[in-house]
């Protein structure tokens, strides 16, 4: 072989090695930095919004650049990341336990807000404010260990079907969502759900549905303490209210649990109003966005004036704060994950 | 060049590239796997004990495998990550602020428990349990966002020394310590405090000093209320506790934040029990330390009947649920990073 050859082998081998490199790492990584990181929302003001925030805090070269251990993002669950009619998810689970409870309590159809509960009157069971919920979730959610009342939960949502839908309710979860948790999280940003739900029943799913770990789960709470039983240490949960996670609360709660104003938040309703506030209305770089549900064909359409989800001052608030409007109808092709198979 | 040297010089090619690999990815991982993950640590019992407990759990084929969302580490502040006498840092804090606020309020020289605290009567102080704290907390810890609390705390730790070893008391953090954090966070764990003390307080020094998030932080609260003033949104700290996360609290803290119970948790005094017990009395794999205080040369010896850091149910249950002892005299080689260099 002359020396010729011997270098041109010399150099095969070489450039062999590099277009190894390129076709395994550097093209992957060229592609995924062009792939679309949200192909379910269509081309239009909400999805440009979301990119150009989150290229405008992640570039080191950006004025608006934020520091990692700054990125954190904060998600309203019920009607933001899942479906919420034709009542919260948690509230169907309460009033299953209720009638699966009511043989050890036949007293109930005859009492508030118990019957009301049981005949599915949810009017007159909302009407004297949170009392009625707080009893209903009193006799449902309390008298237990925690890890019992997750699994309480687990086997309710494995078998629980939506009355519309005919599917378990964590598959009704809003694909175009998913894919800004997951949008986020690839940039660096820790993402929280806030529920004005209990925090237990969120967490019995959030891990595996939303890719939320349990301790960024943040939301309201029933009284838990600390006892021995049967020699064994325990915590109890009890039937009074510890917490409210909802309006003026979800910033109480997100202060207590991550202690750090977040830069940007995901609501649907005046619920998350407050939250929305404190997390833009603050200086610097900052994103609120408001799904709001308008397509009565693929989900609901709601908003004014409804029991569950109302969204009137919250409104109001996303154009003097320019939030942006996540519009289901117009902004996302597809609603739930299950459309794209 | 005849083929055979062609041959070689292709060959040796590839053996550069192999020693190259060999020498940087093959060789400093080998190396990592073999270094001591606790070099502060004394060879003994309790090194060993926390080496075969983190082997037992994150060895895939171990019987006693914990998948790495189980992972869960707490551990206590004061006494246990850091110096805690002549007082816990958090009083010495709340003094030093008195003495600054006292010429807007006279009349504390003459009124308890203002009174003991100016004196350093800590005994009178601490006569009536929670209540004289309390009080001292409301005055120098509310009456502000928890944004402004944070710098107030931050610029307190920039200039204030400990009284006997005259450095910063962020220095005075435990360096056997701050390789178990850093060894469990290696091996999948995921870390958090749970102190007795303020947990805005510590999170003010808890990210830079022990690589702690602030979300991976709990603690004792007081009432935080959301507000608007001068037209903006904001959080507003109040003189009234909210949640004391000691004793018996702790395990409630940790449900509340985490969701999760922890597989190790590490402490030094009984305020600890409750937290030790409820983590290691649960079946499977578990783990268990306390910190004792055995080295008034190089720290202090404490423990029994002391004011602060008491420690004696919380030794009696160590023996019985057979948690690991580090006794800082003769576990730890070096008790703070100073000494190493």
């Amino acid at each position: 072989m002359p020396r010729r050859d011997c270098l041109k082998a010399g150099a095969s081998l070489v450039f062999g090695l590099l277009a190894f490199l390129i076709a395994f790492v550097a093209a992957p990584l060229a592609e995924a930095q062009q792939t679309d990181p949200l192909p379910s929302w269509n081309e239009g003001a909400a999805k440009q919004s979301i990119i150009k925030f989150v290229e405008d805090v992640t570039t080191e070269s950006s004025a608006d650049f934020v520091p990692i251990e700054q990125r954190i993002a904060v998600f309203d669950n019920d009607g933001t990341l899942w479906v919420e009619q034709p009542m919260y998810v948690q509230l169907a689970f309460a009033l299953d336990r209720l009638r699966e409870l009511l043989p050890l309590h036949p007293e109930w159809k005859g009492k508030q807000p118990f019957k009301a509960a049981l005949e599915g009157d949810y009017e007159t069971l909302l009407s004297d404010g949170a009392h009625g919920i707080e009893e209903i979730v009193g006799v449902t959610h309390a008298g237990m260990t925690p890890e019992e009342f997750e699994q309480i939960v687990k086997n309710w949502l494995a078998t629980a079907l939506h009355p519309r839908f005919k599917r378990p309710y964590t598959e009704l979860v809003y694909q175009p969502m998913l894919e800004v948790l997951a949008y986020f999280r690839a940039k660096g940003f820790k993402t929280f759900i806030v529920s004005g739900g209990g925090v237990e029943f969120v967490r019995a799913f959030a891990d595996a549905t939303y890719g939320v770990p349990t301790d960024q789960v943040i939301g309201s709470s029933i009284v838990t303490k600390f006892e021995r039983r049967d020699g064994l240490p325990l915590l109890f949960r009890f039937p009074e209210v510890n917490f409210v996670d909802d309006g003026p609360g979800k910033p109480v709660g997100i202060e207590a649990h991550i202690g750090r104003r977040p830069i940007a938040a995901f609501g649907n309703s005046d619920g998350d109003l407050e939250m929305l506030q404190w997390t833009t209305e603050a200086g610097g770089r900052r994103f609120g966005l408001i799904v709001q549900h308008t397509d009565a064909v693929r989900e609901y359409a709601y908003g004014k004036d409804t029991l569950f989800g109302r969204l009137d001052l919250a409104l109001e608030a996303a154009m003097l704060d320019r939030w942006t409007i996540a519009d289901m109808k117009n902004d996302w092709k597809v609603i739930f994950p299950f459309e794209m198979k």
